[in-house]
């Protein structure tokens, strides 16, 4: 092997990244995982995780992080704080640019930068996370049994996970900015037929309305057209306006992506011979804690493969 | 939607078909889970899992599988011990014939049957199954560091698992029962260039030997074609002699497969709409349990937005 700083980089600290180092770490790879800030991802964010499996009463997202982080420590896995600010992906030698000015190359590179959600930006939103604002339906909803909560949005996700929320929530508005949906006909359908959902059309949220112990108690809204404003009182608001990947350090123009979601095979290949990506930032319909540990998996032991026959 | 039992039936109760379980019960859905012994699966068998994320020191495969059922249950999952002898997935309503006769009928399926792997069949390995005798590498071997190891078999599993095994073990067996290996040649050519692997050709083993304390202490050998006999000493076996897909009850003229192992695309639909896989049971080359959980978590997700749009 010609000199490399290391054979295998991950670049990430989420579940799939963790996944992937543990994997590596185990397997006596000379590997490294950087994270541009504490390890853990999306998923710290995360007040309660309850389907996460093999914790029967769930975790809290800081928890389930740590134990990923200390898992993957045990063998040994090296954890740098080095945000990675430009990559050069072609050829059998990847190059990572570092914040710091410094470079470090490798022979097989995984990406598990990760995404997040949209914001709202508005007062409380911040605050309030994981404690009634959620970005994330599936995740979220059984906590609302019998309660009224807001869905943010009038795409097919946001429409969608409203209609969802119904089983779970007595009361589910959908507040959306415009007069009407931008989901398809057929979800739109399902959604005005549910007569536990309520459209507020024309409006906009302009602040999470909180106390310090309760979290989340209601929203101030402001129509948009008459500009008047009121409020509604709330249990949870789920904010359903689309999600960013976390791909300002990715060179796009070498890895096939959909609007910055890369592109991989079932084996966690992406175009370009050598990366790996796994967890939120791949292009997919499901973002969960579950198929990110397995993307992670994956990812490493085909890199592994890889470096067996690259070496 | 017309008369069917349920909305969704899962067969098998490992960590992929307990996940697909967990996330059906918390969204809600009709949903039963069939088993054919108790649930868990393989990894029942296993006796230590260091690399599922989320347990620092690892856990046993015991208590792993019976927390995913805990978890699944505290959101009040249905699981049956009903055998699954044979099953008709044609058209909208799949349906399962049980072997107590009866007949269950569902909107969507989700297969978890699993694979098991093939034994040798020799006094003392299923005694020392999980102490000291292994049929996965890529989960043991850093449990023989400084140790002695065996691998049966001579394909490319078998060999580049002997491979993988010296990063741990100082000394690594590869008992063939012929006089050449069938793995690929850039295989082979790393395990003769590697001086911890000693080949013994033309040899079966005739027993595991081990001590009730110890687990596994070395191999009965028999030359197939002189007739000799002798033993060796050792921490470990690895029998890598390829794995069985549990295929019994499926309907291989209905379904994609490869030789029992299902085909499924990235969301886990099989090649029949409203039948979907995961887990050991879907053609793939890592078998894990993170992999599978990821997979399970998928496949119901998979299976929640086809009951939407098909009810």
């Amino acid at each position: 092997m010609s000199n490399v700083d290391h054979q295998l980089i991950i670049v990430g600290g989420g579940p799939a990244g963790l996944t992937a180092g543990l994997y590596a770490s185990r397997a006596m790879l000379d590997v490294v995982l950087l994270e541009k800030g504490a390890a853990g991802g999306q998923v710290m964010l995360t007040d309660w995780i309850d389907n996460y499996p093999g914790f029967p009463e769930g975790i809290s997202g800081f928890d389930l992080a740590d134990k990923m982080e200390t898992q993957a420590k045990r063998f040994d896995l090296e954890v740098k704080l080095a945000p990675v600010i430009k990559m050069d992906l072609i050829g059998p030698v990847k190059t990572l640019h570092l914040e710091d000015g410094s470079t470090l190359t490798c022979r097989a590179l995984i990406i598990t930068t990760g995404a997040r959600p949209n914001q709202i930006n508005i007062p409380g939103e911040v605050e309030f996370t994981g404690r009634g604002v959620s970005y994330c339906a599936t995740c979220d909803a059984p906590f609302y049994r019998g309660k009224t909560v807001a869905v943010i949005g009038g795409g097919n996700t946001a429409v969608q996970e409203a209609v969802h929320l119904t089983k779970f929530a007595d009361k589910v508005y959908v507040i959306h900015r415009r007069d009407a949906l931008r989901a398809t006909k057929i979800v739109q359908d399902k959604a005005f037929a549910n007569d536990k959902i309520e459209f507020i059309w024309d409006t906009v949220p302009t602040e999470v309305v909180g106390d310090i112990f309760k979290g989340v108690t209601g929203l101030a809204l402001k129509n948009v057209t008459s500009g008047a404003t009121s409020n509604i009182d709330l249990d949870g608001v789920f904010v359903l306006i689309g999600i960013r990947p976390n791909m300002e350090m990715l060179p796009l123009d070498q890895l096939d992506n959909d609007q910055g979601f890369i592109h991989t095979n079932v084996e966690m290949h992406t175009s370009q011979p050598g990366v790996f990506a796994a967890g939120d930032i791949i292009y997919k319909n499901f973002r969960q804690v579950a198929n990110a540990v397995g993307e992670g998996c994956v990812a490493c032991l085909s890199a592994e493969r890889y470096l067996e026959n690259n070496e």
